[in-house]
């Protein structure tokens, strides 16, 4: 059967105070949810995004059959996690560029677009507007929350933030910060946006123009970095550029034009995000990654910044995935173990790199599957 | 005792055939010696510089204490490669910004600069340079040529083009070829160049300026792939960036200026870049790196492109390089033995990453020095 989402925004009209001491003064948040709230409002369960994705999660929308949401494979009837049994919110995070309140939109103050003067945002200043949005919908307890990558820390901050509200906390291919290596492709990455002059520091709406070949560059950076190098030799290797009908065998010699196939496919990638992506909002995510570090208050201690979470825990790691690799999450594994919290894990010794989260691997669809039945038992209990 | 270099350029006016077809009908090649060429002019070893080196490999210029050569704590008087006992040539490649002829000269079918339309160079078309250099010189048969990076590759490939003029090669953190995310982040770093508006095609010369944000960004990436994981957390952490006498303590939450010290590092090392090297040189040697691949014309089998080889190699890796990994090494010790020839391999367990080829590890020095040390056994026996 298919799942047919809905797409719904709310109106905030309190000032939500941010973590860099700023506030913003009103905002909507775009969302989705799917399945149906029980009648004890236990069954909810919260779905973070990561990068560039956004609250369709799962189903997809009315006559556009292509348009499945970035977590369809996981999500939906009979799925691991089930929306028969559950019932999913999907949410657009602040600052994002796909429905909730942005750098796209007005500044109240102004009225003209925020531009690079949208405040800076964080993980936790999302899960704060996340609880917004729980408690709109009459939720007190969220049976689990769920994210990979950047969407795990949204899951471990909630866990942090609210521990109260929440139960079962998913944390998948995901990091208890970045260190200096992620963050120095993130700063890459923006260093491409901010000098590109089609940016006029931030507010080139006004402009009429988008900084393309930054977000062309930065987007190119990204897909390096969530591949493995396994599975791009696997998929490319040194294979040349399609000619008519074939993989071409000669070298052509060329240093402007495409050669080899990885370069024609990363072209192809930077060119597509380049047309749906903002800019400022690049900027603000790639920073939230670069801020989350939830050990920083107590003196880099993890085991002692997680000591305030009392959910019970499902951590996930790829193999191959280099940019939040398996040690990353065996840190919050061992922190959590040393403040004796329940906590599963594994390592799934998949090719796809960071990726993987977002593919179909039989064994880790199993063990989420699983572990979502367990919380469903609990909710029969 | 300080080793005083002197640059030196010869005119070469004989065209010289390149792979792709093309040819070039004169040009100069920028070197440096150090050390005497003996009697029987069997004491020579020619050392390739990898993308951005040059000639100048040892010592300092006169009154500049603080010009060392790229690879002076390798090459000197007691060095290593004691340039008391053998003679030392340093060459600039062709299509290279420090004194050889490139982009930035004058084409003289147009009586313009090159640009973008200087002739793509490979590896191989490199050394065939190189060998004229060393005919030139006066020099038949080299005792060793020796390189890091892509300098190793230039090295393999004098092993297989000149198989008798090569006794020694010393192939270090280098690799058969490059896989697909190698050729990624070249591919990343050129869009860069080449799509900054003042690249303009390749021509800037003519416009009077320079694609600094391109060569900003390609530098950026470059570093991030020099260094290992480990010992960027170790320098930089998620250190803060510096403030008034110490690296400040708190988030300033800025999307656009620098937070962390690896940021600052990144912008200076692009800066510092971006003010010396010429775009079109980025573009043409990242391309040589792309398609060196001596294997492909026998179906990607190494072993039997090896077989021309008759060489005595040196092959070092280093733990950490994840740019040429040891594995990529160890696949050209496996191609040698499969052909039966002398080949020494070493891991050496540093930390450095692949920049590691160029630093100061003791046991890495010690074992280059010992391999030197017999073939200047050889040489007086």
């Amino acid at each position: 059967m298919t799942l047919v989402a809905q797409p719904q925004a709310l109106h905030f009209p309190q000032p939500l105070a941010l973590q860099s001491g700023a506030s913003i003064a009103q905002y909507d948040l775009a969302y989705e949810t799917y399945g149906r709230l029980n009648a004890d409002r236990s069954n909810a369960v919260l779905v973070c995004h990561a990068l560039n994705a956004s609250h369709h999660v799962a189903g997809v929308y009315e006559g556009q059959p292509r348009s499945e949401g970035w977590w369809d494979s996981m999500i939906g009837p009979g799925k691991p996690v089930d929306t028969d049994r559950f019932f999913v919110i999907g949410v657009n995070n602040l600052g994002s560029c796909f429905g909730s309140t942005g750098p796209m939109h007005t500044n109240p103050a102004t009225g003209k677009p925020w531009g690079a003067d949208f405040p800076v945002v964080t993980v936790e200043d999302w899960v704060n507007a996340q609880a917004r949005l729980v408690d709109a919908l009459g939720i007190d307890q969220l049976a689990a929350v769920m994210g990979g990558s950047l969407g795990g820390m949204q899951a471990l901050s909630w866990t942090l933030q609210y521990p109260k509200r929440v139960r079962h906390a998913a944390v998948i291919a995901s990091a208890p910060n970045l260190n200096a290596e992620n963050i120095a492709f993130n700063e890459v990455a923006r260093r491409a946006i901010v000098t590109d002059p089609d940016f006029h520091g931030g507010h080139f709406y006004a402009h009429g123009v988008v900084p393309r070949r930054g977000l062309r560059i930065a987007r190119m950076i990204g897909h390096i970095t969530y591949l493995s190098d396994d599975v791009m030799n696997e998929k490319f290797g040194r294979e040349l550029r399609s000619a008519v009908g074939a993989a071409a065998s000669d070298y052509r010699y060329t240093t402007q034009e495409v050669e080899f196939q990885i370069e024609s496919y990363l072209r192809y990638q930077g060119d597509k995000f380049s047309e749906y992506f903002d800019a400022n909002t690049y900027l603000l995510i790639t920073r939230a990654l670069d801020y989350f570090d939830p050990a920083r208050r107590f003196g880099g201690n993890l085991t002692k910044a997680l000591a305030a979470a009392c959910a019970r825990f499902l951590i996930v790691s790829f193999s191959t995935d280099w940019r939040f690799s398996p040690a990353r999450s065996r840190e919050m594994v061992k922190a959590l173990l040393e403040n004796r919290r329940s906590v599963s894990y594994a390592e799934i010794d998949a090719p796809h790199g960071h990726d993987a989260f977002l593919l179909e691997d039989p064994r880790y669809l199993a063990l989420v599957r699983a572990w979502f039945d367990g919380i469903a038992r609990e909710l029969s209990a």
